[in-house]
Order: structure tokens, then C-alpha cells, then sequence
């Protein structure tokens, strides 16, 4: 026999989502459970997958397949395609695996033409109705199908009405609607150069060569990009007898959800419409009734759709979004799915499916979305009030949340009124690592220029602080101290609130809420941390990084960056006078300044760790990034270290690089200038061996060498370490361990990962620059190009936000490998904001890591994915 | 029995030079052979290596056996250690595997002290000798083992001299160099802070010592990076018995070669002087006779010498270069080794050898240092007049060749120059794409600025044109059309010269020589064509470098770096306009312009390849490359284009990159721009139709597509040739084969180059990027910190001048395999300036390329490195 590419509802089950589609197969389930599913059929992912390799277009053999289910629909149903008696009218769909927005809408009422119009008429008995439906079919299908403009038909239907002095559609008569009927075909032709198709076979057949086509339209790229999802997949076509929800006041239709989405509270939520179809219910021009409301206008059908809801949501053991039609008095379930929901909803819905042993607790994991909990790891507004609010501008979601305060223009201002007591939003055209102190300061950053990956956008994910990025319809007068956004100026002061989560800016205060790991969260934390094998750190650069850290379940910290210690204002002045040392006795003075500095942020971060490990890392960033590059600010500064304008002016031009990112940077820089390493090395020690005579607490540092190419750079670092450190714990007269291992980030590092094993502690994979090195660009630059890459389909993920398995997992896994053959306990980690996404967890559990570390606010969300990777995956 | 460590002269032979170094075997051997040899040991290689790995100790396990040999020693000589009657002195020098100056010199009469001076004044009844060879051997031993410094003896010497009233050293007494002996042992004991060691066994440990610690100063550590030499070879020491050629009028020194090493002409070559010690003869203070004196004045000693340098080059095939000592009328052979020799005489002596019967093709194919070949490549000054030359100052020797000209400070005025008829020598603070023209039409390129990998280097020994750079000495003052150097000004039209092998420059003209493959170098080159597997093809941009490519001997093109065209004069406008260019169709208008000009390149090198074949690269640097920077430069631009300065600065902002290595370019343009890969596709099979139709030539043009890291990019890429040329192909009426395939240059290419293998038809590794990549470092900004690491030890070579095998050569591999595994017959090439390094082409040899590509003035270096590598290792 020939392969089976459509599939009668009866014939399918809930298993075959691959194949149908998650509509598809749960249409074919409710039909298999004997409930009122009108019935039709599927035609499988796989003949769109086909659909493509055929060079778009549908065989003989699919189509063949569709004419023979649609000839058994006919018998079921009693009704025939095109007739003008008993006419089979059908409603046309697309259905991927997962449920995907963005692509082809629903095409209803298809198989109607001239002739079958009037065997509508009859059925129905109503004349106006059969031709209300046919106009609204040659536009929906003009429009999704053939897409042409939707506005020109509008204009001819207000024309029409104008004529006859109609105010709204139902004024019109039969009459009115068959003259639409004759000038939307009219419209069509000029349009599409052929007449309407009058055969409801070539409808068909358009129809679901529309939503073949709609898989790959610019929305629907860009949804699956965002949520993982490969286009391989494909999308499925539900082809289904229609009802009718609009045959009178004993019709209706509606949408309701067996438990409420946005609080997950277990009572059914949802709303429909008497004598109306599906698409009146959305469009929002009458108002629905909520769905209890049935239950007094129509207690049997209520109580039948109330049974059928429980019904599902045991079968599926989930809560279910269902989609229903009652046609003359007769209840019919049009669809069912797994409900969206909340954060919150999916914490408690998971909480309480469990509570009523409706599934496990391993089960409970499985069903939340990690990248869900994201909404409730960070301060909200009231949404009372949010409803309220209109914004006055959009840019970027660079970091999720939500802000409100008073705008400031400089970091300065920002920590000044912090200290005042005031709530400050940062307001920037674009933020520079000076910014720091202030970007701490501040509810929320508004940033007018960059991208997702800018400056701004990636230290305030670091931090969970709220942040808009690349906002360009505000004009910011950094000068002047006032942003103007359509023709509104906004001073310093002025009331504003972000909302990092849509990226709309708001031109007022709105009341905001903190979140917090308690309730059905804490239960889900709980949980998953009974049956994850990885373990969870985090990435933190201060006392508070490190406790908010803690809060959230981190088991200790995976990546300190020390450099952002050297931003403060009290200590830069002192990098700068290292920066600029000719000797290295000039370079040790001003080291010894910062070293007391040091010292004190590492014992505030091991205090604040209460005894778990922490990863500290060596300065990183070339040293340019800590002097000015602005001539004004030169000579400023000139002044202030009191040197010549052209010396420092000379030092600072030698400091340029072409390729900062492949320049003097990480361990090189501890290669030219051992002191750093040893100066970095006494502030860990010392505040380790500190912090364990005062504290008891015992502390066991992990120095990390970054930017590691080749073994021999590891060696050379690490002895500087090892005699520093040794010498001041003999002299302690205390005992202290510490570990010293290696960033793996160049590409170079994983080929040689056996050898550098041999003197490294531990690996941490720093995923960010491991990526950028072995696709060979840099994240700053592809952002003008991987656009490009996206809408033309060359990239369907960004590699930057997911591990690319392929090549950069081909590396990690290499390095992995190489590591464990010449040290077999050597711990394994990764730090970088791959660390946190879902996709990433699972690969490395599965790759076989010991932690992955990602920033504070994503814990949660990396616990949750390691506890869903053991239980897919489980680890001896 | 215990590891022996230490080899009397006659327990070893000639093979064993991996063990006794090059100097001990061949003592070793000519004590074989029964010559005669003054006897002595060698302290293996393995000993140093024990010492390093002992943390730089000799152990007593050494000591003993250096002390056992040393009583043989005494037997066989039949003197003592020491003695006050009868004492044996020894010298003691360095001796690694492969001949290395930059290490520890030769330490002479080694054993004198109080007792055995008297010893040797008794035993060459001639004290004064003896208290003159005492001071030399403390001056010696203080300066070459203690690293004392060597003036503050000379100044002893002088006062005496002076307070004695004497000019000449030889004007001192006996009791005179009494004085000096007690004056000398005073500063050691100051300077040391130990009196002077009296017991020969301490002196002898401590020159030991003092070699080992020699293999690892700074001069070494550089002169092995330049010569591949590894540090874990170690040095050998030779410890001999002293003979003297100074005691008297019958005795002697000298050194000789078997064959003239500049010319290779057959005759004996070298210098004596009687009563002199070898540092007399090297001193230059009395002027040794030529070697043919000796025949006259003793011709029974001269006729013995010639015997023996007979049977040596008979012994060892191969030119030898021989110390000798004549003592008391006896003749002593000190050493003899494979002679150091112009590239000119390698080629020389090679074939004659063959012709004489004493070696093979191959064998003389393995002789010549291909490196060598550089100096017989490009053209040289001519030798009489560089004699008479005074260099003015000294940069870097970029690239090599000599050169004479009319200084020129612009790229402009050296075309109009040379178009004149006037030879050139363009001076520039730096050079930039822009120069390009000017710097065809220069003799040599002289620049202020930039090291061994700046633009004018990378580009000057692409063309095969001398160049000196970063000649910080030259103040150049590019408005007032001068420089100076040490006050002297040096004017536009001035002569100048320049030396690209040393760095050094002439103020003034030098005649030069051209180059030309004739002669010896044309045997050479016709055997290694005979005995190579590999290919090679070379780089060229022009139809000029690929004539010169094919006179060289290239079997094709494999890289033809297609925006180099762009840079020029009458192109560079189209380009901009492009660049600039706001629509599709604007940047094809400009495109259309660029489209005669590129396909009238391409055809003339077709023409120049006679039917090779020709990799052809799209557009591979970042757009910005081709606008200007500097405001005034802009501002110029945009009225020459027609445009607002704002407007068109606007554009250059947008295309500013912070990392534009990792940026937008290579076939991430074409991604964005796929009307420039149109447009070369165009380019490149019109110009092969045209050729075909009008020179009846088969032009296969193999396009190559850049910097890919995925397969859809490449598939993407090739869409767009694979229309355009197969459209092109079908209207021209002819038959047209082409190749399209990709630069393997970005770490993920080879990691999934299996995937790319089933679109690609070859690869070709650019091995610059990859290297990049690979180490995460630019070789822009690696030059301020790699010298740190070659000093530190922590790299030995240059990763862009020697591929990597290890981690670049390990992605390579993998690549290859990867390709092979998907596509068997995959051409495999590299391009790049690895391509013609003598060891990189070995291992392409045998990790199994196709081809290797180099600048044409390395095509005769990689066709000998291939046959070589083909010869130590047969392809099937």
C-alpha cells in the first residue's frame, strides 16, 4: 500500500501529535472518546514535509489521498462537497506539533459557490445567512488563502451600506449580500487575475496549500526561533465538517478553560456568545458572556460541556483550552489542547494535579515551561493598574521585569538619589562599564541605542534588573538632561516605568510587586531539587549578587567577575595609575591599593556564601576598557593623575586593539604582568583564610585563569598562584584548600583538553566566547547581519541564546571527553548565559557536568531544567 | 648498570648526534676514521634534559660518570688534572643536535690555576704563555660561566698596560700578566662573592653547568623559534683536551671548508694563522692567510689537511667546515661539520655531488634548506658594491629581496614615477589598502610604523617586492615630504636602499641583481618536481603575480583575493558607491560597474594560467575597509560623490566594527548582498566563456566561497553562482565546467565538514583565520603580548608563520577526514602564508592535501619542501 498521508479523525489517536499535529491527534483522541467531535480529516506533517521536498508542490498521490478521505467525510456526514441541496461545508486549519501562532488562520465555510449557496439557504432556511456566509468566505479566502488586500473589501462593504443607508452589517439584506457577493468576486478576479474558484475541490486544495505555505511565513520563522522549534517539523491540516454557532438564539459558541490561566484557581474560565460564530467571540465587537453564565440560560448543555471539560482534563491529565459550537440546541467540541498559562498558574495547576493524584510529582516537572518561571522571578506591575497605563513608547525586552521611578541621565545621579531614598529609572542612549554603580542604583535602564546584546541589555540580565534596550523613538539630550518621545519632553525627575518583559516604556509611576520563591514555587523548587543530578550556580560579582543568589537556590557561585570590582569609582583611579606604569614596581604600587579593596568584596562574597564554593575568575577584559577614550575625558583625567596630556594620550592610543576580543586580554595578561595574578591571588587567600578565622566559615576558592589556548599559559599562571598562595597560608598558620582551574573558551583549549587537564582543578566552560571563536564572529558585530540569517533561514536559533550543539557541543563534548581521560573527578561547569536557558541544561547534564552557573534570577530556571534532564535522561 | 650519561670520544660514532649533539658525533666519528683528534667526552643531550627535570641540578650520578670519563681522559693523555708538573687542560663547549650559535661560547684552557700555570710554563718552557692562557681562562671563565661583566677586565688590562708604558697585549711580561692574574682573581672575588676556583673539578662542573644553563637564554630560545629547533632537544658538552696553536712559529690554527659556501665552487676554502689560538683567527686583529698560503708554506702539514677534508666530504657527502690546530708541527682536527652555505652554493654543491657519483637525486634533494631558497628568489645587491655600504639604519626584515630608488612619500607619485621610468622606494609612516598600486610600482617599502605582520609586510611578500618595517629610527614627515634620520634629511628623489633579509637601510644607491630559476636551481627544481606528490599552486590577484606565479613553476591559482582589485583608482568609486548604495537596485547599478573591470581581471589571469586552474575567492574583508575614516577624508568623499558629509558619515558610523575580524564579511556580505555574489559569478564565467571562445584556452574556474561556518551559508551562496553561471553558461552556446566551493577557515567549518563536504567540491584551509580563531587571538593585536610568551617560554613558534599541529592541525585532520568521508575525490588545498613554510608543507603532505597554495616567490621553496616530505614519507 501506499504511504498514508491523511488520516480520517476516526483513524488517528492522542499519540500521533508528530504525525497530526497536536490538533489533528487531539481531534482523532475526542472522537475515539466518544464525544460530539464534528468529524473530518488530517493531513499529516509529513505531506508538508513532502510539500517542500517536491519543490512546493502537492502530488498526485497526497491529493488523491485528500479526495478519497473527503469522498468518506461525505458518508459520515450524510452531506456532499459542492451540492445544492445538502452541501458539505468544511473549515480548514493548520496544526503543528506545537501549538504555533503566527501562522495560517482558519478558513471557514469553504466548499460554498454558487450553487452550494443555495442548498445553505434551504437547510438553514435562511436565505440572508447562506449569502452572509458565502461573502464572508470569498474574503477570508481571498485574504488568507490568496492574500489579498482584506481593507478593499472592507471599502466595498461600507460603500454598500452607505448606499442603502445601513449602520451595521446585520441591516443588510439577502439581496444587499448577494450584490457584495457578486462585486467580492469581481474584486477577486481584478486581484488574483482568475475567477473565484466555483469547484470546492480547487478551494480544498488551495486551502491547504496555504497552510503547507504558512510554515514558512516571516511570523512564523520568528515564533519558532523564540521557542525552540526546528522547522523540520512541518504543520498538519485539519479538514472539518463546519457548524454552526450563528443558526439563531438556540446556537452559540465559546472557548473555556477547565482550570483559570492566569491564577490556575481549578474552576472552569472561559466565555462564549449566543447565535455567533468563533470568530465574533474574538473580534471583541459584543461582548461575551463568561461561561458560568450558561449555566443558568442553558443548564443542560452546561452540565453536559461541564462533564466533557473533566472528562479531557483527566484523560489529558492537564488542564484543557477547549473550543466548542452548540448548533440548534446540539453541543459540539470543536478542539481541545493543553491550556496556556501563567507562570503562576503553571506553578499552582502542577501543585494541585499532583494534590489530587492526578499525576507525580515528576510528572508535575515535566509540565512547566522553564523559561515560564522567568515571570515570576521578577518584580510585576499591579495589574489593576498596568490596565490603566497607555505607553508612550517601544523598544527591546532586554531584560524581563518590571520599573518604575524617577528618570536620571547619569550613573551619578542615579546612585545620589538612590542613597536619597528614590527610586531612579536610568535613562542612556547607551550605557558604558562606567555605568555600573549606577546601573546597580537604578529600578530599570531605558537605553535608546543597542540590541539585545548590548551593554545594557547584558549587565542588567546579570543583575534581574529590569531593562529596555535600543529604544530609538526616544531623543535623549544627555546635555540638556531631557528626552523627548513624540514630541513630549520628559525632564529630569519625571515619572517613568518599564516594563522589561514587552519593552513598552510608560510616561508615569506604576505600582510594581517583588517576587518571591515561596507558595507552589517553593513546592516545584523543592521537587526539582529532589530529582535533579546537576547542580545549579550562579554567576555573582558582589555580596549581593552572591546572597540574592543563595535566595534562589544557587549551590554556590560558578563565575566571579573581578573586573567589575575595578569600575567602582574608589578603586578606578588606581587601576588607571597600574594601567599607565612604566615599571612593574610602579604597577605593584597601585596593585597594592586595590588589593585591600579586593580582598573585602571576596570576604563579603564568602560570607555571603556561608560556606558554599565559589568560583573566582582573573581580570579578564583588555586594560583599554578602563581608560577613556574620548579626548575631553583624557585630558580630565590627565589632570587628575597629574601627567602630561600627550603621554597618557600616547599610552592610552598604544592600548588600542583591532580586535579587542582577540587581543591582550584574560590569562595574557597575567603572562605580561604576573603581578596582577599575584596581587588577584593574595586578595582571594587572604580573604578566604580571613573569613575562616572569624567566621568558621570554611571556604575553598576555586581561582579560575581565563582565556586559556594552550597548557603552557595555564602553567605559567598557576605557578604564580601556587607561590603566592602557599607562601601566605604557611604563614596563616591556618590550614586552607583552594582549587585552580581554567576557563574552556577558546577553541583551542577543547582540542588540547587532556594536556591542560594534567594541571587544571576544574573546568568551566565559558560558552560566550567559545561560541563567538568557533562560529568566528562576535556578538557585538553579528547583530547587523543575523537578521539576515534568521528571516533567510540560514539560522534558525540564536546560537548566543542556545548551545549550537552541532559545532560548539561537538567542542564541549570534545573537551569533556579529553579532560575526564587524564583526570577522571576533574568538575566540570559552564558559566556564560548559556547557563541558563533550558535547552542548555538539559545538553549539559546530558554531556555529563558536574554545575552550571548562570545569573542569580535564572536558578530557578536552570533547577527546574535539570530536574526535567534527569528525569528524561536519568544520570547513574 | 646505570644509565650512561657521559661518552668518551671513542665510545660513540657519528649516528649518535641526537645523543652527543652534532659536535660530540662527529668527534666521535673522526676518532673512528683515525684521525687526528685530541681526545675527550661528551655529557649527552640526555643529561641536560635530567638537569632541567632535576629542577637544574646535576646529580651526582652525572658528576660520577663525567669524573670517571675524565680519568680515562687522563689516562689516554697521559696528564693530570691539575698537575703542577704535567697538567691536562681542556676546553669545554656547547654542542645541540643541530648547530645553534646564540649559546654558550667555547671556554678554553680549563684546569689552570696556581699549581698546574707552573705546570704549563715548565712544559712549554715559556712562562709567559703560560700566565697569559691563566688570565684569558679566569677572564673567560668570569665572563661565559659567571656572567661577569667581560669590560671590567679589559679595564684592568688597560691600566696596566698604561701604568707598563705597553701598547700591544704581547708588550706584557711574564711578570706583568702575574699582576693581572691576581688582579683578576680580586674582581672575581668582588664580583662573585667566592674566591676563584681553584679545583678544576669545581671549574669543570661550573662550565658544565653553564652550558646546560646556555640552551635556555633569550638569544637561544629566539634563534630556535626562527629554526624550528624544539627545547626539548637539549644541548650536548664537549669537554677535549686543549692543543696549542699558539707555541710558536711552528704551530697553528685556521679554518677550512671543502667547497667555496658562498659560490660551492670545488676547492678548499678558509683561513690559518700561525702561533694564534682559534679566537685570534675569529678576533680579527692580525689577518689570517687565505688557506692555499699554507700549501707553500708547509706543504706536508697542507697536504695531510687536504687528505683528511678529503675523506670527510667523502665520508659525510657533504661539504665540511673543519677547525684545525697545528702544534709544534703536529696537525690536530678540533671539529668538522656539514658547512653552512649561500642558497646559491646549496644548489651548487647539491648538484655536484650528484654529478661526482657521491649522492642521489633525492639525497640532494633532502640537502637544501628550502628556507634558503629566499635569498636565490629574490634579486640581491650586488656584492662588491654592499661592501663598500654603510647601513643608516636598521628595521625589521619584512620581506625579503634588495632594492634601490628615488625615495617617494605617496602611493600616487610612485606610479607617476615609475610610469616615468624612475625606480621608486615608497617611505610611509604605515601603509594601507590604498597604497596598493603605489606599492606594485615601488622597488622596496619602507615604513616608520607596523611589525612582521602589518599590512606593508603581509603585502610586500605577497608581491615578492623587499620591504623594511616598522623602522621606528626614520622620523617621517609625510606633509613636508621628508625624513630624517640621526639630523640627516633625506628629500623626495633622494636614493635610498633597502635590504629586506636584514632590515637594513642605505642612503644611497646600490646596484642589485635580479633573480632567475637557471642553472642549478633549475636542476634542483626539475628533481623535486620528480619526487613530489603534492601540488602547488600559488596566490595571485593579477594577471602580472600569475605570470610570475607560472614562471616560478605553479601548477595554478589557489587563491585570488578578488577585492585587492577593488582598491584600485578607477574602481574604488564604484565601490563606494555600493557601499553607500540605500536599495537593491542602486547597489546592482554600482555593481554593473564594477562588473567589465573584474571580468577584464579575471580573463588576463586566465590568459596568464595557459589553462591552470584558478581558485577564485568572493569579496572577503568588511565593507569599511573600503571608505575612508579621517573626517577631512570624508568630507572630500562625500563631495566627490554627490553627497551630504552627514549622510555619508552616517553610513561610515553604521559600518564601524568593534571586532571587524569577526564581523560582517566573507560570505556573510553575500548573505546580506547576494547581488555581489551575482555579480562575481558573472564576472568569472563570462571572462572563462570569453577566453575559451577567443584563446581556445579550458578554463575550469574553481569559485571559492569565504568564511563559512555552516552549510546553509554555503548552500545559501551557491544558489545564487549555481543560477547565475548555469543562465550565463546556457545563453553562450559553449560548454563551460566550473567548481564552487569554500575557505575552511572558522573552527566550526571543520567540525562539520562532513555537511559542508555535500555541497562544497573543495575546500581550500585559510589557515590565518583559522589559526585565529583556533588561539582566539588577531595576529593584529598578538604582537604586543607573543614576544612575552616567547621570552616566558610558553610558545616556541610562531603560529602564523608554522601551522599549529596540535590544535590548528588537529582541525585540519578533522576536516579532512570529514570531507572524505562525505565526498572521496574532495580537492583539498590550503592557502594563506602557511602554504609556503617548508615544515607546514610537510604536514599537508601528510595529512593528504591536494595541493599546497603560497605567494609565487614561495612556489620553488614548497615544490622543494613537498618533494622532501614526499621522500621521507612516500604517497602511495
Amino acid at each position: 500500500m501506499a504511504h498514508k498521508y491523511v488520516y480520517l479523525f476516526k483513524e488517528g489517536d492522542g499519540t500521533m501529535r508528530e504525525l497530526l499535529g497536536g490538533k489533528g491527534a487531539n481531534l482523532a483522541e475526542m472522537t475515539n472518546l466518544g464525544l460530539p467531535v464534528p468529524q473530518g480529516f488530517t493531513v499529516t506533517t509529513e505531506a508538508c514535509i513532502k510539500y517542500y521536498e517536491d519543490g512546493k508542490v502537492i502530488t498526485d498521490e497526497v491529493k488523491d489521498q485528500i479526495f478519497a478521505a473527503l469522498k468518506e467525510l461525505e458518508k459520515i456526514e450524510g452531506k456532499k462537497f459542492g451540492d445544492i441541496n445538502n452541501p458539505l461545508l468544511v473549515s480548514v486549519r493548520s496544526g503543528a506539533r506545537a501549538s504555533m501562532p503566527g501562522m495560517m488562520d482558519t478558513i471557514l465555510n469553504l466548499g460554498l459557490n454558487d450553487q452550494s449557496v443555495l442548498g445553505l439557504a434551504k437547510l438553514t432556511n435562511n436565505e440572508r445567512f447562506a449569502y452572509d456566509s458565502y461573502r464572508r468566505f470569498i474574503q477570508m479566502f481571498s485574504d488568507v488563502v490568496m492574500e489579498q488586500d482584506k481593507s478593499r473589501f472592507e471599502r466595498i462593504l461600507d460603500e454598500i451600506k452607505k448606499k442603502k443607508g445601513c449602520e451595521l452589517d446585520t441591516d443588510l439584506t439577502a439581496e444587499d449580500l448577494k450584490e457584495i457577493v457578486d462585486l467580492f468576486k469581481k474584486l477577486y478576479k481584478e486581484g488574483v487575475g482568475e475567477d473565484f474558484p466555483q469547484d470546492p475541490a480547487v478551494q480544498l486544495m488551495e486551502a491547504v496549500q496555504a497552510v503547507f505555505r504558512s510554515w514558512e511565513n516571516p511570523r512564523a520563522i520568528v515564533y519558532r526561533r523564540m521557542n525552540d522549534i526546528p522547522s523540520s517539523w512541518g504543520t498538519a491540516v485539519n479538514v472539518q465538517t463546519m457548524v454552526f454557532g450563528n443558526m439563531g438564539e438556540d446556537s452559540g459558541t465559546g472557548v473555556a478553560f477547565t482550570r483559570d490561566p492566569s491564577t490556575g484557581e481549578n474552576k472552569l474560565y472561559g466565555e462564549y456568545l449566543m447565535n455567533a460564530q468563533g470568530e465574533d467571540v474574538v473580534a471583541g465587537i459584543r461582548t461575551p458572556n463568561h461561561i458560568s453564565v450558561l449555566e443558568q440560560q442553558n443548564p443542560e448543555i452546561y452540565n453536559q460541556f461541564a462533564e466533557i471539560a473533566e472528562k479531557l482534563e483527566k484523560h489529558y491529565k492537564d488542564m484543557q483550552d477547549m473550543e466548542f459550537t452548540i448548533e440548534r440546541g446540539k453541543l459540539y467540541m470543536l478542539q481541545t489542547r493543553n491550556g496556556k498559562r501563567t507562570g503562576k498558574a503553571a506553578l499552582k495547576i502542577a501543585v494541585d494535579l499532583v494534590k489530587e493524584g492526578l499525576i507525580t510529582e515528576k510528572e508535575a516537572i515535566l509540565k512547566i515551561d522553564p523559561k515560564q518561571l522567568d515571570s515570576v522571578l521578577h518584580p510585576q506591575f499591579e495589574a489593576s493598574a498596568l490596565k490603566k497605563a497607555k505607553p508612550i513608547a517601544k523598544g527591546l525586552p532586554a531584560s524581563p521585569g518590571a520599573a518604575s521611578g524617577a528618570v536620571v541621565f547619569t550613573a551619578e545621579t542615579a546612585v545620589e538619589w538612590k542613597n536619597a531614598g528614590k527610586d531612579v529609572v536610568l535613562v542612556r542612549l547607551e550605557t558604558s562599564p562606567e555605568d555600573i554603580e549606577g546601573m546597580y542604583a537604578s529600578q530599570g535602564i531605558l537605553t535608546a541605542r543597542g540590541g539585545m546584546t548590548s551593554h545594557a541589555a547584558v549587565v542588567a540580565r546579570g543583575m534581574g534588573t529590569c531593562c529596555v534596550a535600543g529604544c530609538g523613538e526616544i531623543k535623549i539630550d544627555e546635555e540638556k538632561k531631557i528626552f523627548t518621545v513624540n514630541g513630549k519632553v520628559y525632564k529630569e525627575g519625571d515619572p517613568i516605568s518599564l516594563d522589561g518583559s514587552t519593552g513598552y516604556v510608560y510616561g508615569e509611576a506604576i505600582p510594581t510587586e517583588p517576587a518571591s520563591v515561596t507558595g507552589d514555587f517553593a513546592i516545584i523548587m523543592e521537587w526539582a531539587d529532589k530529582y535533579r543530578a546537576l547542580e545549579v550556580r550562579a554567576n555573582a560579582d558582589s555580596p549581593a549578587d552572591a546572597a540574592q543568589a543563595v535566595e534562589f537556590g544557587a549551590q554556590g557561585i560558578g563565575l566571579t567577575r573581578t573586573e567589575h570590582m575595578f569600575f567602582e569609582a574608589d578603586r578606578i583611579p588606581a587601576m588607571r595609575e597600574m594601567i599607565v606604569a612604566k615599571t612593574e614596581q610602579s604597577r605593584k604600587k597601585a596593585l597594592a591599593k586595590l588589593l585591600p579593596m579586593q580582598k573585602n568584596d571576596f570576604k563579603g562574597i564568602f560570607e555571603a556564601l556561608q560556606g558554599r564554593p565559589a568560583t573566582i575568575r582573573f581580570l579578564d577584559p583588555p586594560l583599554h576598557e578602563f581608560v577613556p577614550t574620548h579626548d575631553e575625558d583624557i585630558k580630565d583625567l590627565a589632570k587628575e593623575m597629574g601627567l602630561e596630556y600627550e603621554e597618557l594620550k600616547a599610552t592610552i592610543d598604544s592600548l588600542h586593539e583591532f580586535n579587542p576580543m582577540l587581543g591582550h586580554r584574560g590569562c595574557r595578561l597575567s603572562v605580561t604582568y604576573p603581578e596582577i595574578a599575584e596581587m588577584q591571588t593574595r586578595a582571594i587567600i587572604e580573604a578566604a583564610i580571613e573569613v575562616k578565622k572569624e567566621k568558621g566559615l570554611d571556604v575553598v576558592p576555586e581561582i579560575m585563569i581565563p582565556l586559556v589556548g594552550d597548557v603552557k599559559e595555564f602553567d605559567f599562571v598557576k605557578e604564580v598562584v601556587v607561590k603566592t598562595a602557599d607562601e601566605i597560608i604557611a604563614n596563616s598558620g591556618i590550614e586552607l584548600k583552594y582549587l585552580v582551574g581554567t576557563m574552556i573558551e577558546i577553541p583551542r583549549a577543547t582540542l588540547t583538553a587532556d594536556k591542560i587537564a594534567q594541571s587544571a582543578e576544574f573546568f568551566s566552560f565559558g560558552t560566550n566566547d567559545l561560541t563567538q571563536m568557533t562560529y568566528g564572529f562576535s556578538r557585538d558585530d553579528a547583530g547587523k547581519f543575523l537578521d539576515d540569517y534568521y528571516s533567510k533561514q540560514i539560522f534558525e536559533f540564536d546560537p548566543f541564546a542556545r548551545i549550537d550543539t552541532e559545532g560548539v557541543g561537538q567542542l564541549v563534548k570534545l573537551a569533556v571527553e579529553k579532560g575526564k581521560a587524564t583526570r577522571p573527578n576533574i568538575k566540570l561547569g559552564i558559566c556564560g548565559e548559556h547557563g541558563g536557558d533550558p535547552f542548555t541544561v538539559e545538553f549539559c547534564h546530558n554531556v555529563g557536568l558536574t554545575y552550571v552557573s548562570c545569573s542569580p534570577f535564572r536558578v530557578p530556571i536552570a533547577r527546574l531544567a535539570a530536574a526535567q534532564a534527569n528525569i528524561k535522561n536519568p544520570r547513574n
